[in-house]
């Protein structure tokens, strides 16, 4: 499904910045949450206007809006206004076939990640973009569906668990993308163990649909690869403070942080190599079943073909056959045939083909 | 059709800077068009004589020249004397077979791109040479052909959608490069529904054509990264603003599209390597079908081959062979031959070859 | 074995820097034993309450302290919080499922390294994580389990042997990486010898299950690089001397131990194209067999249809078939078969067939 | 035949310096001509005697003086002494298995290249070394034989076409190496045909030598951009001007056939990867025959087989055989076996191997 | 033979800098011999005792000292402590399994290489190490066994042939790792008609050892690469003259000597690729030559499956079988026989089967 996910050209021949939502649809509706906090308060609440989040932008404390469902072009471009997004800040946020980037606008770092699940009915990867702006009291994040994995923070923000409330909103930024790294970890185990499962299946009875599974994990491994390994470099960026809004005391953090995506990257480039000796594994195990096959007609065709041709000579119908008329010759005949097959038998079992 | 847009060596042994027309001929007939703007203005016309334009040059407001068909040398000369450019980089206008690069002339920039169409007739990609001159109020665009992928940005000009109008001719430049480049993602859409269309067959029923048409492809994809690829390069440099015909402004849309050629580049690389995924189907698929058929001959051999050999026996003409007499002898063996037939298919089912 | 040992998810959705025991439990127990030593004195103890260690932060001397076996997380906790650790370091100790890392936090480096064995039952890999904080004149080792490779290290420093008891921590934690990678190259030998077998019961009889297990090693030296590889930047990190905690005596040895890691890296791409040449090499055997078998069954087949189809000519039932009357006939049918039959021979020896 | 064309090892303990031709014989005559030009005059003549040459070394005039056949080392020895030349250099002139370098000598530069043809005849890659020295006023060129591609050079500087004769000794260099890179396109231009050809007949009727055919000349592309790759570097290096002997107004020049080897380099990459693709081709369509020729073995075996066992059951001699006797035995068994051949017929239509 | 010579887990545990020999046992008494000269004087002679060879350490004149054998510790101990060298460079001299390298001790430099043989009589390369101390008037060099490529320098020192008497120690260094690259020529040319003589038989009549010579050859590639590679690192830091000890006279040899090492490691990958197609090569001819089978087995069958029904067909006893009594139903049949055969070889030919 990450291979799908990619249609842009219904918006080629449109001025940059124009606002137009490209990719498949998923919420309907857009919802606007807000939690505003700090160390000693926390606030948390579900607006119904666009306008009531503009208060909390220049407050001291840090807030973090949270945007679910951006089909809403209207909200995106009110937002976008207010807090000086440029157009084309925008336009990446409603087109969800970004690769991960970040941008720095100076007063603003523009974040593009994706949020990965790996849907077990369907054995399959989805995706879906997540885009932050980090700005000096709060991050809004925007989301494509109600689905999230920032339950546990919003969870520890409440509960003020961790040093979440004490610092600022570079490290709630942080906390989002380390909520969806942790994420990857969880997709990439589960992807793991249904390779495993395929494996286990490839050794006993390979058919052609595992092949063809195989050969689909592996595309999807390439797209993967593509949505992950940029991720690093956004990482690189930020860790080394070229912008101002990232605080030293955030910086190792983000170091952290880095150590895991590179661990993704390896773990997903893992996979494919894995995928790839599977197909080799799968290939050699036809050649090897076709080998088997091929050894069974030989070693029963070996045999009785002569056994049958010494049967067709004496069942010629000549006149003079002294064979025909001896008193042994059938025995005698059948004795000869009965050697002949020990023969066989024992030269199959030299060659080590029985 | 990529492939075979690469022949020079009718030039081989002139002197460098001859201008000669290198490539497939195209369009007989060289057609200039002007558009001249500013923010209030907007003038277009198609102009009789080359010279025509030359007043242009030195105007305030923004003026994009576009040359269609580069056959004419005449035409291309006289541009190029009153505009200054260097009898190399009229060479390199027409010579259709450059890879995408920019040059920097300090007055004015020159920069070669390849327009490409995903031909749905042939289910060919066709390519098309694009040279521009970014001058301080003007461009020059130069295609091989009247088909191009300007339409809408003519008609945002015109209706001065965007912000067209306010900017300078860099802006004008990016917008063209813009407009190939959106190109690219139809260009890539329909390859790869195209590319969806094979692999669908593949798996129902493959045969040799299929192979050929995914190994064509597969040439087409290298002919296609080599196109797309130096791209990148000549992006990064326009970005990082070497030349001051690219204003601070317009820096944010050249990095917009920057990210839109890594998109490209991905994808081309992605596609490869789904092709070459899908050649390895193919070969276990063809392996597969040898293994079916040689299966269905294994089982119908190893059965009657035997009972064959047994009928042969009873077959042979002795006259002393008593079963021959017995009242039973030949349900006897008819019994014994069903028995052999049920072993044989009872050890083909264990097998799991029936 | 290294291929299932990274499960981090359990942990996903916790705040950054909560410590919790991520990996394969080994070691119930957590034993810390110190050593304390300069060039005259010497002391080996080990400690039951991990208070007693504390005294030893801020002697001159230099004291190293292995803990083994980390499940006792208040254990870890309090050591990290005397000695100043960060808890992101704390949360690193604990997952076992680290890539090898030097992190300079000032006052101590922090590095961790994998312990790597053959294990020759198994004929596999196994691993263990080992973390060293290296401070000015301590240095404190955390090994998941009881068996380590610093058997050796131990006894020379209490029989003082080489310059050990002269030089500084940094020294000491040279020796103990040094130890580590030492047992690679053993793990490697043994590995090699491990390839060597399979590779000459390649060449002898190979069956599937060789497939299989070369399959395995294959994806096991994958997991292998991953551990490996990052080793060289950290020691081409330790050895820069970025750190004031690195004495400038101690670099010669510290590159020496670089250029061991890359010897190492160069053994393990090495056994892996091997590995890759093995497959190609199992693959061709396969199909050596298959062709054996298709010639046996060739020329059984080839020789004997045409005889057998004579034979049958001479066993139909017509009642004028003047050559069953020949008093000669069956003999010279029988002549003719014979001359069939080396004819056969010949052209199948002339084919090099036989 | 790129192949063959690098033993040195003849020389191996000699001091380094010592002059002895390497490489094969091609000509046994060392002519020495000389062409001497400035924008109004023009002087060619070949000149008997090595020491006519001296003359022209510091004249104000631009010099090109070519040495074809260097099998005398006596001649190549007295101009390298005359012109300054390192022993290394002449070495290098002399060892015909040079890579395409450029070193820097101060006052004057020396430059390899190679010089390469595709012979039709044997279609087949031939190469041939020149060596260059760009010295203030003059150009030394060494070639190995008389074949060469500076025909249409030496009538452009007769005739005084284009700016050759306006220009300086580094434009004499520049344009020689323009007329060995032309001839490039040229060469790969008639392997593209070549190679077309091939892939032409792979298609149609595929047999073993089109497959040595192939393997042939992806070797060949393997030594050829050994001997191109370099050549990028070396152009690159003159172009950044590093030698006071390349003028600024060259610069564009050297940029222009920089542009070129990258275009060649990209050809022949090109190639290599068509060429591997090519060898997939042949091998599937090796497999798609085999099966052609199973299923074809396999239909007549498998309606066969079974109608020659029910013929076999009815030429049995038991005496209590109650079907012989019966009126319509023998069309009732005749009506059978047609109906076993209509239903297999049948399933293999099913099965689409008919 | 170069895959096995890399056992050094025996030191495994010892102190680092501890003197051991690694590596296998190849001389067992040590010989040291003393060339000492100047442009005017020469002196050779092998000393007794080690202590002889210190008075030459101090001289002007430039001394080289060469030491075969090195399975004597306490010599090499001896060197390494009058002529200051670090414990850890003795160690790296006794251990053979080094990489190619070159160190910086400020008074001297440590240079370690590979001599490289290709043994004809096994087809196999052989690999000893040498090892450089160059220090500012001598030379150190420590060679395994008797055997080198040192005879033609002896002899140039001795004739005072070349510049080599008027050149310091950093030449005659450079004349010592010549001697050995040139070397590495000779091997790689015996190895290419090596390999050319595989793949001439592989051409001819390809069998299994063919196929594991091959797979043997390109692992050993593998191992020469390592051996090779790094050889390019150590002389570009030479030519770099970081060192004083290098003189600048002296650089533009090493330059050469680079340019040699690049020649070199071309070679390899190219012999490496050269193999890996043969292997493709070799696995077509096995297809081929199996195709050639199952094609002659099936235009067998083809044929005689079909007549052998007819014949068994009226080989069948029913006692109303018209055709059986007819007078010329026996000759009817074989002329319909002929025509079926004649059928088939017509269908086989169109096929292009025959």
């Amino acid at each position: 499904m990450l291979r799908h996910s990619s249609k842009v050209s219904t918006k080629a021949g449109l001025p940059p910045g124009t606002l137009m939502k490209v990719g498949e649809k998923r919420c309907e509706k857009t919802t606007i949450s807000v939690i505003d906090y700090d160390s000693k308060s926390f606030e948390e609440q579900t607006v119904e206007r666009v306008e009531d989040i503009f208060p909390y932008k220049d407050t001291a404390k840090v807030t973090w809006i949270n945007v679910t469902g951006i089909d809403n072009i209207d909200v995106i471009e009110k937002i976008g206004s207010y807090f000086g997004l440029h157009p084309l800040v925008l336009e990446d946020i409603l087109h969800t076939n970004q690769r991960p980037k970040m941008e720095d606008f100076g007063d603003f770092l523009y974040i593009v990640l994706k949020m990965l699940y790996f849907e077990e009915t369907e054995n399959d990867i989805m995706a879906e973009q997540i885009s932050l702006i980090l700005g000096k009291n709060y991050v809004i994040s925007f989301q494509e569906s109600e689905k999230d994995v920032f339950g546990h923070l919003r969870e520890r923000i409440q509960k003020s668990k961790g040093r979440i409330r004490t610092m600022g909103s570079d490290y709630l930024a942080y906390n989002l993308m380390d909520a969806i790294v942790d994420n990857y970890y969880i997709m990439l185990e589960r992807l793991g163990e249904y390779i495993d499962d395929i494996e286990k299946e490839l050794i006993g009875d390979p058919d052609r649909e595992i092949l063809e599974e195989i050969n689909y994990l592996r595309s999807e491994m390439i797209f993967l690869r593509k949505a992950v390994w940029p991720l690093r470099e956004v990482i690189r960026n930020l860790e080394r403070r070229d912008s101002l809004l990232i605080q030293e005391k955030t910086v190792i953090f983000l170091r952290d942080l880095y150590d895991h995506t590179i661990q993704i990257i390896d773990t997903v480039e893992t996979y494919k190599e894995m995928l790839s000796g599977m197909i080799e594994l799968y290939l050699s195990s036809v050649s090897n079943r076709m080998n088997e096959v091929m050894k069974t007609l030989t070693i029963i065709a070996t045999i009785f073909i002569p056994l049958s041709f010494i049967a067709g000579v004496y069942g010629m119908n000549f006149e003079y056959m002294p064979e025909l008329q001896w008193r042994w010759g059938y025995p005698a005949v059948l004795v000869v045939m009965v050697m002949i097959l020990l023969l066989m038998v024992f030269y199959f079992k030299k060659k080590r083909w029985l």
